[in-house]
């Protein structure tokens, strides 16, 4: 019987894999990578080539990093086609996601077409701000606090109400954002209690503090900020 | 040098460990083991005994469930001080936490507590709200959508808010407030969209799909609600 895995490959260092993405990946007979951009390469496959099964068939397929819904929709069908065709011929196809497969991966756009006799199994990897929070040795969150993780991306006015009801807080896609993310943190009297954390196990990883000065040099890839309402 | 690390086991099955949560605890002198009651066992140690040093010394240490902050601040100073008092012998020392310890751990309040002096890493682990998510082959948010992490224990109109700001949302510690959340997740209509899974990863692990009459039979421990607006 062949299966479909969404593997969460964590958010960078290779030691942040789980045991069962590392069993499942030596095992699998297809892997399906997704690439922002083609022929771009892909950090995803970096952080799991070690273990990949050196007989496995791979295939590139384009996920464009765009907003755009039905865009993400049509990608998904078309990986998902892909992924019935080998399962008909019993091969388990695996399918690697940065972080954890649950939190805004391509991957969900892919379950959404799949023929529900495909059998699919997700393994969930660490996310970005758990290895962030962890790489600054400091909570998200404690107590009775609510944990906000607000994409940079999403309608402003529901991220100020994000902000009033959570005790802690991790800013995802800051990338294209960082004018817009200066003003809401400043206006909440949070930007001293935030740090970024940028490319978060990778090459060149850094975790800076006085994120108003930086943000505003420009577009900030991988790049993570986490605040919190009292330390 | 010695050093002292936080190392998140993730909810409960064992293949969930990172790598480097298996290296360092199969080279550990020292693991510290947090109880909720004394002589009643762990669930984390469980998780990760397979994998310690077996000439490690062992501590349990009783961490009560509580939510007072105060109470919680004496118990991590307490671990702090045998932290140190270690640490000065020039072991490493470990302590593990279920799920991740940046997010509602105990672990945050050792660090509170402890000598800069002290070099900490932390290790983050697999949260349960995603090894539920995963469970389920289902996401916990795509797009835009913001993520509400929420503890039960919350207070109830910033429970409201945050749902209605937010795409998907988990809800940790329902332990104790089964009546409450049933009646905040009708009043949202949000309970057809909710799903329960009971001892992630654990023995025992159910999923269940009609969560108002589960939740009524009673309290529910080491159970995650998750819920999402769309799907």
């Amino acid at each position: 019987m062949s299966k479909f895995y969404g593997i969460g490959v964590g958010p960078g260092d290779k030691e942040l894999l789980t045991l069962k993405a590392v069993r499942v990946l030596e095992n699998i007979d297809l892997l399906i990578i997704p690439e922002a951009k083609k022929s771009n390469g892909s950090i995803a496959y970096e952080i799991a080539k070690d273990f990949i099964n050196p007989r496995a068939e791979i295939i590139y397929m384009e996920f464009p990093m765009v907003n755009n819904t039905e865009i993400m929709y049509e990608v998904g069908k078309k990986a998902a086609r892909v992924v019935e065709s080998y399962a008909a011929d019993g091969k388990d196809i695996g399918f690697i996601t940065l972080g954890d497969p649950s939190v805004y991966s391509t991957y969900s756009y892919i379950l959404k077409n799949l023929d529900s006799e495909v059998e699919v199994e997700t393994i969930p990897g660490i996310t970005s701000f758990c290895a962030s929070a962890a790489l600054l040795n400091k909570p998200l969150v404690t107590g009775e606090e609510i944990l906000s993780i607000i994409p940079a991306t999403a309608d402003e006015e529901l991220i100020n109400r994000a902000i009033d009801v959570s005790g802690g807080q991790a800013f995802l896609k800051v990338f294209n954002h960082s004018e817009k993310l200066i003003n809401i943190l400043n206006e909440k009297g949070l930007i001293d209690n935030s740090v970024m954390v940028k490319r978060c196990g990778l090459e060149g990883c850094e975790v800076v503090h006085s994120i108003e000065e930086h943000l505003k040099k420009g577009k900030q890839y991988l790049s993570i900020v986490i605040s919190r309402k009292e330390y």
